[in-house]
């Protein structure tokens, strides 16, 4: 088959790789129908070091079961499933809290022995515990918002709720990428009453509004701090939603939170240590977030894209065919495009 | 009157000051019938730099109101009354939702212009906000123990409330100090199922035992990590209450708390930055507390103090007079004494 592989910093290829089979008999068979570009495969994009054989890459994708183990008794061949962006057994203590990105028998997509999401077919491990069916037909419209099931969309919903956001609740969300985006339709789902979105792309920002943003804050640095503080009577606001994963904005997040107040992370962290001295003490600064369980969100979130209420797809602006994805990383790197559905 | 300056490192003194007056009608004059050294206060005692002048220092007390403002309604001449370690003026938006530590009107003892709490008496601001009356009189035998609702026990308790302690939480409590083992009181009182106390002074950790602590590991570092994870399964606890302030500490409370866990922080930061890269995102790792807001739990704190059921101020293993207050700092610096009395 086809897939995606990672040689280094700009380095992506499309090349052929050996079909995926049945190793265990709790795997499945995924032939993927769609499959994207995440905003965090831009850090590997940006630095990888060089690798003689490629790393497999990708880790967002939905697709038609076309085999399944032995053991795998909550699907079969034909459903249409998504996969969050780990796998995981479904059964530890772990997966039954709804903390599958520590499941003790769970991984990656795109490391040894399992493939990545951006090519043709998926080996997925832990089947029954890992892909979630989908009530719907391999042509259906709707696969670009089911898509976002697999990472962007819980992750931002993840940051909000680990935040706190419920009715009424004042929200920073800090980065117009597909995650930022999508944190703002989360926080906007849960009752949020006030929404400042940072962000400095216009058509970005203007789609922000569409999810739910009350307010727009183009200014960075120092600017944009004194910004959300005027839209707050000066104190910032209760909950911050830190989408982007670099230090500055960290420090942004933790300077524009209320005393008491929360900010999460969901951005990948691209730094190793956050500020948290006496400053952020005295306020009772709560920092939270990590790593979305995706699992444990999909089939709450589920409904609404099912019936239309909510489109969380709409943070696809491009769609490339496998062959195409280098050129949909590039895009995505110069910011030409949001976020980019692959159709392999 | 006479009260504690600080001078520079280890160099505490006692002396003849002014006498405190009203000065705003919402003020109190309180004579102080008992006050403490912190933990707190041995920062400054190892590496205050040099002051001309001095400073005045201490800020847990309690005593007789001697004088109230005019605008003063809900305290008379003779109550007995205990001083959280900040004052506030319990009606602004902060105060209403318990976080008195953020008062817009606000400030802590041994400032500019505001007495400290190692003397005989102080000028409290905002009284009304800021002092809760004690139903007991002024040579009550339970005068240690609510003394401690000043700042040591609500210490304790905001760092397990923060952590989320409840029935059955298992709490790694890192730190014998006096917050230490108030922490470790606080979470036996929340329900908490399995409490580890990490700490090395035998005298320390049998009151600690005797608080609640159900296990004790005196290693520190790598050892001491191993020692709590194989009392946990592997897992490290669900919560971990860091009552200590150095980033050696914060490191433990990292390294042993389940994944989706929480460390709360209550001991003031030694440290400017603490560990939050991929790892700690990966594991979902929440970090919370900051100076406890002790106002906003009095109420709840002290019935079980009057009835006897708790006696938290069994932490202090020293009374000293106010002229022995030097000797009082140099006990506990020198870990021979655990929290010092002071009777003025």
């Amino acid at each position: 088959m086809r897939a995606t592989l990672i040689y280094g910093a700009g380095d992506i290829r499309v090349e052929n790789v050996p079909d995926p089979v049945l190793r265990q008999p709790t795997d499945a068979l995924v032939r993927v129908l769609r499959s994207c570009i995440c905003g965090s495969d831009l850090w590997p994009y940006g630095s990888a070091p060089v690798s003689e054989h490629g790393r497999r890459i990708g880790h967002e994708f939905l697709g038609v079961v076309e085999e399944t183990g032995r053991e795998v008794s909550g699907l079969r061949a034909g459903d249409v499933v998504v996969a969050p962006f780990v796998w995981s057994d479904g059964i530890c203590d772990f997966c039954v809290e709804g903390l599958q990105t520590s499941c003790r028998h769970g991984g990656g997509w795109g490391t040894q022995d399992v493939d990545g999401g951006q090519g043709e077919a998926v080996r997925v491990p832990h089947a029954d515990g890992t892909l979630v069916k989908l009530p719907v037909g391999e042509d259906s419209a709707l696969l670009p918002s089911l898509l976002t099931l697999s990472d962007v969309y819980p992750t931002g919903h993840h940051c909000a709720v680990t935040a706190g956001v419920g009715p009424r609740t004042t929200v920073t969300v800090i980065g117009d990428g597909a995650v930022g985006l999508s944190a703002v339709l989360a926080a906007r789902r849960l009752g949020a009453e006030q929404i400042i979105l940072m962000g400095r792309h216009k058509d970005r920002t203007d789609l922000g509004r569409e999810f739910g943003a009350t307010d727009i804050v183009p200014e960075r640095g120092e600017e944009g701090i004194e910004r959300v503080k005027e839209l707050t009577g000066g104190d910032g606001t209760r909950t911050v939603l830190e989408c982007v994963g670099l230090e500055s904005a960290m420090r942004t997040a933790l300077a524009v939170v209320r005393d008491g107040g929360v900010v999460s992370r969901v951005g990948a962290p691209q730094y190793q240590q956050i500020p948290a001295g006496f400053p952020e003490f005295r306020r009772n600064i709560t920092i939270t977030g990590g790593g979305a369980p995706a699992r444990a969100y999909i089939e709450e979130l589920m409904p609404e894209i099912l019936d239309g209420t909510l489109q969380p797809g709409k943070v696809f602006d491009r769609t490339v065919s496998l062959d195409d994805v280098p050129a949909g990383y590039q895009a995505m790197a110069d910011r030409a495009a949001l976020k980019v559905l692959v159709q392999p």
